[in-house]
């Protein structure tokens, strides 16, 4: 046979494979040199064959990885549309609701699509436990002593020297480390506002920061945020008279999974420093990214120093560890007096593993590893809810971060939904979470940091299930 | 020699050497074995020489620590006088002198009588370490998940068991862990407060707890406090109708060093009781008494469940390691939902570490020894200011703890004294920072969890030489 038609043969085959869902969206090509001693043909046709099947936008390489199956050729859900907070209708904020879903961490059998934490097969627990022999021997006094209030020295300059990522220009006196970004962004609104005070939120908007807003007296304003571009720039402008500062989750939000355009960002940070209006950045989804580089975070923008920089290595490293950040402008010097009330020092031992892990590359290695599976994930759920969810659901597509937003029918209540799941073992978040107004009912968030394996795949099918019942 | 002669000659030989101060209060006497050599005698002679020295109150045994020798025989410097808090003259709070004392932690060459920190030699650094790398591979995620939001499980099962030490009958279910004891007194005052109520503290009262309350809006009433009996029941009474709560530091008070009798104790429970009125006590310094048994913290009087007792491991065991706790009685569920909205979940490694060093007896241990030594530095600072201090200083003799509490002539003012002690490498922490109101000019409190030796001597030496140079 010619070699021209050998490699038309091999592509034929994958995209049959593809358009049979054998090879479903997220599924990993055999390596070309299988494909090669399958077919008994060079390698140079192997690669023809896949470069003519990446040229159709069938699978795409990833450096190191080797070939996927890409979006998926059949039916594409639609994506769900900007959202509309419904400004009178203010219902109490969904309490219960949140404990609820929170109560089902300690059931280890429950399938946890709820949380935003990462599976544990997806951190690198050999070695930073290595870190933490190396640490507790190189340490002085083995980290039992207090440390400076404003955080470990090294691990500071590490975070300052990796916002080079994006071109920041931060310097190990800028950052203050935290108990973990919801430590920061808590501090950060105690340092910035007072009870009474007006703040702008996406919406449907992480309900963390819903809670703490609201413990703090604050008067909360949801605006329409984009499923890809986030919050709308016109919605924010026209409250800005009445707020008194704005936190926004601008890299692959929680739940939304948008980012904001670099032109979003400059704008909004313009905007908001006109008005000297602190703007508290929860970039904790920023380093998770699929695409081919880190998006900038506002603090990029930000010459006056209203941008406070929130990141955690929660999301990224390991949860249990409670090390985030803050780099706060000029509002640094009320950070480390609030750090200083509520908890006097952070545990140093951690902070300098953290430290170490990045200082050596074995961060940004694991970064890598860490964004090819959790894309992989991304891709395998889409494919699932396609397959087992109704034709009418709308979901997200983010491009980074890991969770995922659906909406489905007007008529389906994801609380009471989520009730039957629990039942079923299976937990997800509820729309109803990220909103004080009475909406989002008929949505819920998904976590897509879990391992993948056939029993996910059939929980989601099972889920999918459920839904279709519920109609 | 008959055998009577012999044990007097001994014991007067000894008597005559803690006279003239060869022997100072706090030095060990050589042993029984070593004394007995000396002199050729039988070990029930030198025996009975201790004993009657132990007698005449001049020597004191100690537990499987052998003999020292007591409170000095010659002059006693006198007792601070019950605290009288200035109404009328409401200062502001000395946040500035506060920051500077927190300064002088980030050299490492200035003498820390100024910090409520225990020196690193009292730590069991080695034990606690090898407990890390144990629980670091008994934990099925080493740590790096999330824990339940009440708590590592295991630690609030040894502090419930612990709290059988002074009668406590505490489940697992009626703790919380927190970063601290500092993080759980905040939580505390989050709980049961609100901007604008009144609060009552004891006077001097630690800065921390000013610090709290005064960012949360509270108005502190600051009532007069004995420096052996603690708060002054009859004033706290007269505030009942005003105030929304208390905090008191019941047991070996930071700065006072007091301890309130039992009887005080049932009495401000059952007062506070009658109002409803929630106690957050904090009692991080129960554990390290001086005497034969833990007082008993409020807590064990409390049967209406207003009582939040709070203490940590920062003082006893690593203050890095930040792992405190509170039985917040019948505010459990408002406790939880504080520390899910300002740091999820706390740190479950250090907890684990903890709660395993708990387990095995080997806390107790520590404690036991910890205490022995911090006593001894008791009395040996305590020789050391009668040596160099001026006669009409006052100073306190608390029974636990560490941390001493001096009142110099009325003229000095110890904020000045500070920096000239820092030029000289030498930090305390000033009268000034312990109150609201405008007074303690002339206090100051010192740090006895240091490593007592010869260069500590010379210290206290020359700050007792710096305060003669300025009267």
């Amino acid at each position: 046979m010619a070699k021209e038609i050998l490699y038309r043969k091999i592509a034929s085959a994958v995209e049959q494979q593809i358009v049979a869902q054998t090879l479903k969206t997220g599924d990993k090509l055999p390596s070309i040199r299988t494909v090669q001693k399958i077919y008994d043909v060079s390698l140079n046709t192997v690669k023809q064959a896949f470069l003519e099947l990446e040229g159709k936008s069938l699978i795409e390489s990833r450096p190191k990885s080797g070939y996927y199956v890409s979006k998926s050729t059949g039916r594409r859900l639609l994506l769900p549309e900007t959202s509309k907070p419904v400004l009178k209708d203010k219902g109490n904020h969904p309490e219960d609701l949140i404990i609820r879903v929170f109560d089902t961490m300690k059931d280890k059998t429950i399938t946890q699509f709820s949380l935003g934490v990462p599976d544990q097969s997806l951190l690198p627990i050999p070695k930073l436990n290595k870190g933490v022999l190396k640490v507790i021997h190189s340490m002085d006094d083995s980290g039992t002593g207090y440390e400076p209030i404003q955080g470990n020295l090294n691990l500071r300059r590490n975070i300052s020297r990796w916002s080079f990522t994006w071109g920041g220009k931060l310097g190990e006196q800028d950052i203050v480390t935290t108990s973990g970004a919801m430590n920061a962004i808590y501090n950060c609104f105690i340092a910035v506002t007072k009870p009474g005070d007006t703040i702008a939120l996406e919406s449907p908007v992480y309900f963390g920061i819903l809670q703490i807003a609201t413990e703090l007296g604050l008067k909360i304003i949801e605006l329409p945020t984009n499923p890809v571009t986030g919050i709308e720039i016109d919605a924010l402008k026209k409250v800005l008279p009445r707020i008194k500062a704005c936190c926004l989750i601008s890299n692959f939000n929680n739940p939304l999974g948008s980012c904001m355009p670099d032109e979003h960002k400059k704008e909004v940070v313009k905007m908001l420093t006109n008005y000297t209006i602190p703007l508290i950045e929860d970039d904790l989804y920023g380093d998770i990214f699929f695409g081919k580089k880190r998006p900038a975070p506002c603090k990029l923008y930000d010459e006056a120093g209203i941008v406070m920089w929130c990141g955690s290595f929660s999301k990224s490293l390991a949860p249990g560890y409670r090390v985030g950040w803050v780099a706060p402008g000029r509002y640094k010097d009320k950070i480390i007096r609030q750090k200083l009330l509520h908890t006097i020092s952070t545990p140093p031992l951690y902070q300098e593993v953290i430290a170490d892990f990045m200082e050596y590359g074995r961060y940004d290695h694991h970064l890598r590893t860490l964004r090819q599976k959790l894309y992989t994930n991304c891709l395998q759920y889409q494919r699932a809810i396609e397959d087992y969810f109704p034709e009418n659901t709308k979901i997200t597509q983010p491009q980074g971060g890991f969770v995922l937003w659906l909406e489905l029918e007007k008529k389906i209540d994801t609380a009471k939904l989520f009730d039957l799941a629990i039942a079923q073992k299976i937990s997800f978040a509820p729309g109803r979470m990220f909103t004080q107004h009475d909406q989002f009912h008929n949505c819920l968030r998904l976590n897509f940091a879990l391992k993948w394996d056939n029993e996910l795949d059939f929980h989601l099918k099972r889920l999918g299930s459920m839904v279709k019942l519920f109609v």
